[in-house]
């Protein structure tokens, strides 16, 4: 019964923490919007659009608004066409995406915008930092005062020492996302480690022989021992946008379409202490479940995949949970640069959260522009070589919950 | 393209203002699942649902709380199942329940939850007008001085104005709902507005002659001119839960299906001053023409209608907006009694939001409890005769979103 859906659009921001400060959330979701517009290659006429809906994890917080729904169709002139906001953490805009593909594959519409906001960059770090808490238990978790950084502190501590994996080796994968992200126009942090180490180092008036040498140095400070400073995703600004269609229609706005050939989005606790491992996400593994089966993919058939690096230690069990690599091997496969751009399995291509940014809300519809971008082989300096099947891993809080996508060209 | 889809359970907690204190939304959540369950004629395995939607308007401020999608699957033990949460202020819920029909129609989904929560107990009113107020926007109207009692007051205002109505007149939307909620367990004021007059009167050695005699007595408190205590709904906790089914399982569950014959939501400019009439709401008008149409109903065919009272006013417009009387004519099609539960149109037979309770996230969803019950025949002495065709109107904020819903035996 389900529908064929294709992307046929997609924009997005900058990714920012202080470039956007004098816009709100819905100025950036306009141009996140109109670059979607714009993307589309035979043109699409607005009064086409039968639906927005608008991932946004805080905006209470952020901006003292809710009502985002309604809020976002306006400011795109697209009321009074259907629309609401999804919210799942750090998950918002994959729930908002799958709701878009729902929308489309019921037939109840042949055209929606989906996106994501988050504006985080009014509050200080503190703030956002309790603003972010309230992605965990505020029965359990908040009064034994959690807050994310110690969380997933606490998952690379087990990992360390489930898999005799050290610190130094987990850098493999921020020092290869920020290469990535270094090609990424749209990136927060376009530079390299190195390059970091070397604008550092002048200031401080000290050589850093390589990238593990700066990021051992004190500049990348303990946030939550083991984790330091480049291992966690920054503070940022910013909005997404993708166009879904109806299948049947996708000729009619481009020759190159892409099409959602698999969705899956799943929940567990969000306490940590009512999981059965620390090492491993039951959320990712379920909602990839459920995503390869519709598509009828394997992990092996993926070409080119964004996954959720909030923190460096999350890249690594992603890439396990997906199936790309085995449990306790993630580290190692980025150590020997199998997920590079040039290696066999290619994982955020974009720089990740890590180098381009984490506004939490636009992440999954951040992800998607990229995969779409790759699919279509426009992605310049850090294109995937012939990607045909591209996947998305878009995770909320702690891993309480998951969205994950397949696209394919 | 469109798959059918039934109802077939629904469950909610009573609502109410203190009853609930020591209890948080989750375990509110619980009350109204398990109602749902013991509600499905031949019984249902959890095991068979296969998502969880929940919308919640604004637990960061009510519970220091998001991510609710996982946590309320987590708490009905449906982890890892598909959820996430919806939010569209005071249409949160009605998202959530066509999120849930758009997962069946597309055929995502065979069996789903979806549900609303609000508990709003744990503030004061003033914390509690202020939360509310980010559904209005927080760049225009806020700084104003905005709050939901003046935009609805001025409404009123505009209304009486226009038609020449009193807010005499006016009264007898309220009078009416509580006479029905009076007979509604699950409502919040189980008692008339009579009932009330005749016990505040005891109390201040007064004896009110009428319902009106009451209303117009310094007890009824202007809250926001020309609109008094007894034309706003309550300060209310509780929660709510609907399960869908692909139609042709229906009768795997229950003998006495309802089916959802249509479904519509539409947006509207969060301010007031961007509207072009304070007398009737875009939104509304819109998402009724969306399910009418699907649904291949005219407003003549409902028997039964659940609509939005958050104050007095918006019950009169709603009815208007939604077709069933003319412009200008729905407070007087109350006071003619067309509106009562053994009129040719029932409004609220629930009591309505003002009797009930409106807990804000859940509202939209118990608003399809009450009809699910109208057409099954269970409500007892608040029972519409021979109603087939039923439908909820489900207002968010000052009417920038809002949620139509068509259900038929």
């Amino acid at each position: 019964m389900l529908g064929k859906v294709a992307v046929v659009g997609a924009g997005m921001t900058r990714f920012h923490h202080s470039l956007h400060k004098n816009k709100n959330g819905r100025e950036l979701f306009v141009e996140a919007v109109l670059e979607a517009y714009s993307s589309v290659d035979k043109g699409i006429d607005p009064s086409e659009i039968g639906a927005v809906f608008t991932g946004y994890f805080a905006p209470t917080f952020f901006e003292h608004q809710a009502h985002v729904g309604p809020l976002a169709a306006d400011w795109v002139n697209l009321t009074p066409k259907m629309g609401w906001r999804t919210e799942s953490a750090c998950a918002s805009a994959s729930a908002a995406f799958i709701t878009g593909y729902m929308a489309v594959a019921s037939g109840l519409r042949d055209v929606v915008i989906v996106g994501g906001i988050e504006k985080m960059s009014n509050l200080t770090t503190e703030e956002v930092t309790d603003a972010l808490s309230v992605a965990a238990d505020n029965e359990y978790e908040l009064p034994a005062g959690v807050t994310f950084p110690g969380q997933f502190a606490t998952m690379a501590n087990a990992y360390f020492k489930r898999y005799n994996v050290t610190w130094e080796q987990l850098q493999a994968i921020p020092i290869k996302n920020h290469r990535n992200g270094a090609l990424n126009p749209k990136a927060q942090f376009q530079e390299t480690i190195m390059d970091r180490a070397v604008k550092v180092g002048k200031k401080l008036g000290v050589k850093f022989k390589d990238e593990l040498d700066f990021l051992k140095s004190e500049y990348n400070r303990v946030i939550a021992w083991p984790l330091r400073l480049f291992d966690c995703s920054p503070i940022s600004d910013g909005a997404s946008a993708a166009i879904l269609v109806r299948g049947e229609l996708a000729k009619k706005y481009t020759d190159t379409p892409v099409y959602v050939s698999g969705v899956g989005f799943a929940t567990d606790s969000l306490s940590l202490h009512d999981r059965q491992t620390y090492t491993s996400f039951k959320s990712t593994m379920e909602a990839s479940k459920q995503a390869y089966r519709q598509a009828n993919v394997k992990p092996k058939d993926v070409d080119v995949a964004e996954v959720h690096d909030c923190f460096s230690i999350a890249e690594a069990i992603a890439t396990e949970d997906l199936g790309f690599f085995k449990k306790g091997e993630g580290v190692k496969a980025a150590q020997k640069g199998i997920t590079s751009i040039k290696g066999d399995k290619p994982i955020n291509p974009s720089g990740g959260l890590k180098c381009k940014g984490h506004p939490v809300g636009a992440t999954g519809i951040a992800m998607v522009y990229e995969i779409w971008k790759q699919l279509r082989g426009e992605s310049g300096k850090r294109q995937v070589e012939n990607a045909e099947t591209g996947l998305i891993q878009n995770l909320g809080g702690s891993g309480a919950s998951c969205g994950v996508i397949i696209l394919r060209r």
